[in-house]
């Protein structure tokens, strides 16, 4: 039997950082992306000019294309790693059945049209079986990848077999995956985590310091722990690296545009000014609101993601929301 | 009844700190220090002129000594916020007795003549009962303190009601104190995260980037509860800000002399002349000693505390210590 092949859907940092990764490990993978441009540059450049542009590519390892179809005939293992709010877009794209083929989620988000996380919505709304969807989550900034500094990463997937096959086709000498079977727990990890990267941007913005940022953090977790053990409930280490590694590395990082743009709501930008500002999007903001309406019904204590809620969505104003806030933290 | 009384012994920054929050509720402390330079500074200018130079003092409210008795005379509670290696010395001096006196530690470090943690080292070698030991803990740099930055300490102490006589005297609109009885735990913690820092600081000089230390911190944490569990076992959350708080805020921020101190063994620098380079006392340092010592009796597994000994103490290569570690984190 051949090799199970890959194709990576999406051209942004994170897309380009697992296609890096593959390329290490994989003949030919199928790469996607909508912008011709984009694949153009790849193609004559060997460089994705608008995302982790020092990553050199090998082109003979690369089917590049803008045909969403023609990516995934071509393989086996979808890996999608695009804004959650472009998922269901691009998906109606579809004419190739998704029924054969093998999901995993690098979105770290919540689709907005089904309030569901990735996976759940690929089970719902597609009928992929459990079985065959993952997730795979950092700690990890794509920008590291880039710069093949050490990153370690868990891959999720209730059939294990299938989480070590891509475990070990992301895995070099920069790259260590594991594995797990905990795949709603990491992938509400992935999602949570950006809320409070928003929630620490915003405390930075309003001039609270390192005390108070580990204070937030230290909150933040256990917020999650108990968020996640409504959603899910099954023996988790909420310190393992996908759940706490992945907060701190995207609340204290200063690559992470969740936490830049919560510094902009901290200073006084308008969350839609602070939207136009930057080039990228920041998963968080659609995130706050699903866990927020979600958590309408789990009805976990999660001071932090309510007071972040409240100032994107309810035009309360950041210094009065989180000075409230912090008679909640302990 | 008079109202108990305070001393804070010592002069550098986290003394200063304490000496500054509990002005703000006292009408009188007594601070001791051996410098009598800084003593007619802080007389004379209404500053230390070594540590925390932009607080102000009202004189009024300050007893200032360079006689250790004088201080510990004046009061009923004594605040301990001098490096670990320092303490027996400075209780040599005392011809006061302490046997009346409340004793709370802000050291954060293990007696080196006794390879005690202070709580154990003031039970043990001055017979004082644990009811009349407390602990204050962060997450909290002194620098901070300074800047009047909204910062959460704990106080621990068997004798709930002196921790909350403590917490009410160093709460200010920018302090907020809580109580736990965890006094081991949480002296320990405040201990060991010093070495997570120091790890931090040689992982950074070595060229590990955020993801990997993100890793580092989420191993660390376990690392730590592993080892508590070992010395004092009892019901507590370690992701509370006394324990993954003051790793968090030791780990990441730059005020961390520990980290320093780690920075630049990580970049070559040996252990001697990085001493010679920090003008203050990195705790870990000490810290990593004892703790690999005592963890020869209670065997937890930890594999960063003994990378950092190696490091430090055994005249191994950080490179080559730290790419062995790399292999043990998940």
């Amino acid at each position: 039997m051949e090799k199970p092949k890959f194709a990576v859907i999406g051209g942004g940092s994170w897309a380009t950082a697992i296609a890096k990764m593959l390329c290490a490990n994989q003949e030919k993978i199928a790469w996607y992306m909508r912008s011709t441009y984009a694949l153009e540059c790849i193609k004559h450049q060997k460089h994705n000019p608008n995302y982790l542009s020092s990553v050199e590519f090998d082109n003979n390892k690369l089917f590049l294309t803008n045909d969403i179809n023609e990516a995934v005939a071509f393989a086996d293992y979808i890996i999608f790693a695009i804004p959650s709010a472009f998922l269901s877009a691009e998906l109606e794209k579809l004419t190739v059945s998704l029924s054969d083929k093998i999901i995993f989620s690098a979105i770290k988000g919540i689709v907005p049209e089904s309030s569901l996380i990735v996976g759940e919505h690929f089970n719902t709304k597609y009928n992929i079986p459990f079985d065959n969807i993952g997730v795979i989550t950092g700690p990890c900034h794509a920008e590291e990848v880039a710069m093949e500094r050490l990153s370690y990463l868990t891959i999720a997937c209730n059939d294990r077999a299938k989480a070590k096959y891509v475990a070990k086709n992301l895995s070099s000498y920069y790259i260590k995956a594991k594995t797990t079977d905990d795949i709603i727990g990491t992938e509400y990890a992935a999602v949570l985590k950006n809320i409070y990267s928003i929630a620490a941007g915003i405390a930075h913005g309003l001039g609270y310091g390192d005390n108070f940022q580990a204070v937030l953090m230290s909150n933040a977790i256990r917020e999650m722990k108990k968020f996640i053990r409504k959603v899910h409930r099954m023996k988790r280490n909420i310190n393992n690296s996908a759940y706490l590694g992945d907060l701190l590395v995207t609340g204290y990082s200063v690559f992470s545009r969740n936490r830049m743009f919560g510094n902009m709501i901290g200073k006084g930008y308008t969350v839609k000014s602070a939207q136009m500002e930057m080039s990228m999007v920041a998963e968080g903001y659609y995130a706050a609101k699903s866990a927020y309406l979600l958590n309408k019904e789990y009805k976990a204590d999660t001071p932090i993601i309510d007071a972040v809620y409240r100032v994107l969505y309810e035009g309360k104003e950041a210094k009065s929301e989180f000075r409230k806030l912090t008679e909640k933290l302990n």
